[in-house]
């Protein structure tokens, strides 16, 4: 069986020793290379989307193409791309986003950055809220932003998850559709967009929706940057409307130097660092998937095209 | 029955309203002073040690003494208050002091200063290790430190606890005494102390102890301000050992202005509001006491005098 990993070369690195550890540990023999004289030979494509290849269709024996990434708007659309492709779920990734989100909400929460950078030595001992009185609200319930908003919960924060489509969910308040997503941007004093790319949700936090939040309501974008109309929110920011945002993932990255976002003082640019693939777990559910894939049995986090995700 | 507060006059309209709905609420008849012409006719002593009141003597027939505040160190060796004296455990306080704890370790764990203040628009997409690679020492093991100790394992911190004596608790390894202090700092890379104020307690962190630590590792102090050594860790903090401090309590508050702590890059100043009495929550707590008292059932909270708390 041969496996390509399509990455940017800094990647190949990561996984040299660990993914054939992982196939050895399955009881898979394989051989792994990073270029294929003969696309038609190749089993599995193992893909990071920064990686050049844009035409799939030589890879005729393919089985799937298994990305390394959770986010696939990349290559979603890519008509040569007729193998099933699975999306990276990866427990550590989520482990990290869920992390992230959790430590920016406190830090929102209690109003941390007034004593980070206190230059006047004020001592002002004004007690912040308990995370009880103070709503968020998760916009996306897959993997990240349901266990995102589970650990939420945990710390006794009033979470209302939202997403396109109807979701019931034992204990998490939910909404959908766009007059839910009104409702649920009117009562959240702090908003995390965990979201994945697509025609829909480009721009869903707009300068009407954004005027929705209650004023100086935290924004907290560690998703897609193309969810949020960078220009509404820096106008609300300029006006107060909205207090604070600390943003993880831009349209372009990384960040260009002169982009307004840097010098704004409402604004905490984090460098894509909220999740990333830790390699030794990615390997494992790449494994898995191959497993299935001899064995006939169905693939775990298989995208869905029409939905783009 | 006369219950009497004893709080700096600042606490007293927090109360005023509170405390006659939460004993309404029990079905108990009591008037609420705030002076004492007969101390001899009062039955239960509320108290804030930020109270002047140092004779308890006179308060012949008082039932006993009830804390508004966790830590009873200023009073709990007053030779003259014999009557039973309980502390303050209070619900929402606990939880405000869980956020603080959580809060201020996913700070410290995700280096989230570096981007918060960010002069040079450095994109460093270096990734932070996860919570499970993280160790976390909780010095203390009461209502408080066991909270936060949960609160930070079920986000996959693995939490060490120490305490004086030792404790078996379910699910988190706890060590105990001199010699399992000098253990649990040695491979601690986040220390929480969350002691309470004894001649024992004094100073526990001090130059030897610091210097135990993971060269950088930081410290969070929400318990008392002489828990630790000020000079050994502004030394400490000089010397790269400790790489950051972030202290919500200290031995003079508020901190006086030219304090060294106020202006050094490495330590972080809160003021003391890591855990504030909720007086809705409070005045409960202090009612169902009263309750207790009055159909002769055992105190909660009750101080054992030897320990000090």
């Amino acid at each position: 069986m041969t496996l390509i990993l399509f990455a940017a070369p800094a990647v190949w690195p990561e996984y040299e020793t660990i993914l054939p550890a992982a196939l050895a540990e399955a009881g898979i023999a394989a051989r792994i290379v990073t270029e294929a004289p003969d696309p038609a030979a190749v089993d599995y494509i193992i893909y990071a989307p920064s990686a050049p290849l844009q035409d799939f269709a030589p890879y005729t024996r393919t089985k799937a193409v298994l990305s390394l990434w959770a986010g696939v708007e990349r290559i979603v659309g890519n008509a040569s791309l007729t193998q099933p492709l699975c999306r990276m779920v990866d427990p550590w990734l989520t482990e990290g986003m869920v992390e992230w989100v959790v430590g920016h909400t406190l830090r929102h929460h209690l109003g941390m950055d007034r004593h980070i950078v206190n230059p006047g030595h004020v001592w002002d001992a004004t007690c912040p809220p308990l995370a009880r009185e103070r709503p968020v609200a998760m916009l996306g319930l897959g993997a990240l932003g349901l266990a995102a908003a589970r650990a939420l919960q945990a710390l006794n924060f009033p979470v209302t998850g939202w997403s396109r489509s109807p979701k019931a969910i034992a204990g998490l308040p939910t909404d959908h559709g766009p007059e839910g997503l009104d409702r649920v941007l009117q009562a959240a004093q702090i908003v995390v967009t965990l979201l994945p790319k697509t025609p829909e949700t480009e721009n869903l936090l707009d300068a009407r929706r954004l005027a929705l939040l209650p004023r100086g309501a935290a924004i907290l974008n560690p998703g897609r940057g193309a969810l949020i109309d960078d220009t509404a929110l820096l106008a609300a920011l300029e006006a107060g409307q909205v207090g604070h945002a600390t943003l993880d993932v831009f349209r372009t990255e990384p960040l260009p130097p002169d982009h307004p976002y840097w010098a704004h003082p409402r604004v905490t640019v984090t460098p894509h660092i909220a999740a990333d693939t830790r390699p030794w777990s990615a390997a494992r559910v790449i494994v898995e998937n191959i497993r299935r894939g001899e064995a006939g049995e169905p693939f775990l986090h298989l995208v869905d095209r029409r939905r783009g995700y």
